[in-house]
């Protein structure tokens, strides 16, 4: 094969769905969308692009990850980079005056720049649910059993979902008074899932031995239901042990949606604490490096919109999703559904009324543009894959 | 109401969707897939983000209205404004081994900036179909018969399809041997719609009465078939004529396909004849001042991307869809098929069990997310207009 020419490629980081793709990407969204109408998260959508000054405002990104430009007006606009945030606006702004609780949903591409790894795109897909106004077990559990929901409907059947809780950590360093900086490094290491850099800064903590065991304990409170209660004894305070019950409370009620096999709690996963303020989660399928799906719960995004409310949401990787699917089966042309119609000179019409009967009845017509032999009608047919032919002569 | 934030500020062009709206466009987006996919016209998805220059190669807008961007590359990046070029690009890079004809369909969002005016936003929604590949009466009229079907699928009723040919005019001007310059003022005067500016082009002409009164005929040239044999008299030329024998031999096939209802001629319209080969069409409905859809024949773009194929495509506006179908019935919130699911203290367990099964039934519900007395349950349902409540006591 040559090699393309500059103007066939697209840049770094983007993707073209081909047939194939494209057609499970638009089942995968509509399945998520026919679950999110079903649990009352009313769709929104919000414009591509934003004033970057918004975006910005409750970010847990790096801003040189946004893609940036200025347009006539003077103010940079930004391409936005995740969907809670456009959502906080719109709750803050033209859904100010909606009754509470606000469940929203999305299915939406986001951009960023330069944070390119495996299954990190620059531009991708992300479908999730919000949901603003409470602050109670019942919430958390509605939020989690959703995203676990939408990643059965998604297709993918082989998944865990980790469940931790920010508080818990938070309290444990509170605990042993440790300083805001090496809180910070600990956190770090700790999200970057980096254990060797988060022991090492355990020990050098200038702490009991027993509050450096308690420390490194942390990441592998990981498994069953039966961890909760390890963790509250290492957890001799309120703040972690409140975690601790809400976690307890929450898990009763993800029984009750009949979705507990999922869920494996997971103490040591932190996903950035100057963001989410309570319960934390991460959907993972073997195989894949990257969660299928992420979420939580943000108690403090609204306020920076000057209306304080508390929310949790998720967000699900359709790529990813599509991604997990191909692992567990391959994705397969399905022209087997469609049939080929095709006729001889002077016969245009008629077959043009068949094609109009067959849709009507729902089946996929590949209407032949010239009039051709039966033979070569049936070669044609059978080297696309065309699960029928119809030839009017 | 106090004045918003500059936080809570869209920027000029774009636009929030509220869930009525969104349901509505989801509606919408998902017919269109469902009618594409029965005519055999796959979908693709491309990236938002281009570069400039396989954006520019074949475009017909100015280039000052697309949103550009520098990105770590050193390549320029341009938002997408419109969705055939890059269709043009995949068929001439990673479909370039696909049999022929191509039939494509897309439901993607694009970008113009400072392209203002009532109805043209900075970012709006298209669906639109490609038939690569071939040349013909056949894929001319399967192309049109597919946009009417469209518009018809997305809802609207009445709308009239408007028919030209882009060859039948040129063959006008050089039938009477008008200059390269004036063939153009002439045709951005068309263009443009602006008959006062055409008609005083048209008298400055040195040419016959006789070419006169023919050049300022053409805007005129519409209505139903009978208009074809009134153009025949005045193209005394063989390029004219032709486009003439396609345009009825379309208009014969178009009356197959049982869509003739809403076709008129007008052989006054024109697109941008730089880059339309054929026939071209625009579909209005009353009240709104734009096409719903537009669309045509446009042999040339595919050389551009070194694969000179034949093509002829059309793409509906999605937001404008959305308009016409407010004009005809208002958008209404359709809160009233969600049943609101209340409990009392303690039952929340048998609510969540209630829920399931109603939403395996494919009903929708709204869960509360505390429990309530059953007057405050009742009374917050009515405020949502939701159909039904259940209330577990």
């Amino acid at each position: 094969m040559l090699p393309m020419s500059n103007n066939l490629k697209i840049p770094y980081g983007t993707k073209d769905f081909l047939p194939v793709e494209a057609r499970e990407k638009r089942i995968i969204e509509n399945k998520l969308a026919e679950l999110f109408l079903k649990w009352g998260y009313n769709e929104v959508v919000t414009p591509t692009l934003e004033y970057l000054d918004t975006l910005t405002i409750g970010s847990r990104l790096d801003e040189s990850l946004i893609y940036k430009f200025t347009a006539k007006e003077n103010k940079t606009l930004a391409l936005r980079h995740e969907m809670t945030t456009p959502i906080a606006r719109l709750v803050a702004s033209r859904l100010k005056e909606s009754p509470l609780p606000l469940k929203l949903s999305y299915i939406s591409n986001v951009y960023r720049c330069g944070d390119i790894q495996k299954g990190k795109q620059c531009e991708f897909y992300q479908a999730g649910a919000e949901l603003i106004g409470e602050n109670n077990a019942a919430s958390d559990a509605e939020v989690i059993a959703l995203a676990i929901e939408g990643i059965l409907a998604a297709g993918v059947k082989n998944f865990k979902l980790s469940l931790g809780e920010v508080e818990f950590v938070k309290g444990i360093f509170e605990q042993y008074n440790i300083s805001k900086e090496l809180t910070e490094k600990l956190q770090n290491a700790m999200e970057r899932h980096d254990l060797v850099s988060y022991e090492n800064i355990a020990d050098s903590l200038e702490i009991s031995e027993e509050g450096k065991t308690a420390l490194k304990e942390i990441p592998y409170l990981k498994g069953n239901v039966e961890i909760l209660k390890k963790a509250y004894n290492i957890a001799v305070n309120s703040k972690s042990r409140r975690a601790l019950d809400r976690l307890s409370e929450m898990r009763e009620l993800l029984t009750s949606y009949g979705v507990d096999e999922y869920i494996s709690f997971d103490l040591g996963i932190l996903r950035d604490m100057s963001y989410y303020t309570g319960m934390i989660f991460e959907a993972y399928t073997a195989g894949l490096g990257f969660p299928l799906c992420g979420g939580g719960r943000y108690d403090r995004l609204l306020s920076d919109f000057g209306r304080p409310l508390p929310a949790t949401g998720f967000a699900i990787g359709i790529e990813r999703i599509l991604l997990a699917k191909e692992k567990e089966h391959k994705l397969e042309n399905k022209n087997s559904d469609i049939v080929y119609i095709s006729y001889s000179e002077g016969k245009i019409k008629d077959a043009i009324l068949k094609a109009k009967t067959l849709r009507n009845e729902g089946k996929r017509v590949f209407f032949a543009l010239n009039a051709e032999r039966k033979d070569d009608a049936e070669n044609y047919k059978n080297r696309m894959g065309y699960g029928e032919i119809i030839y009017i002569a």
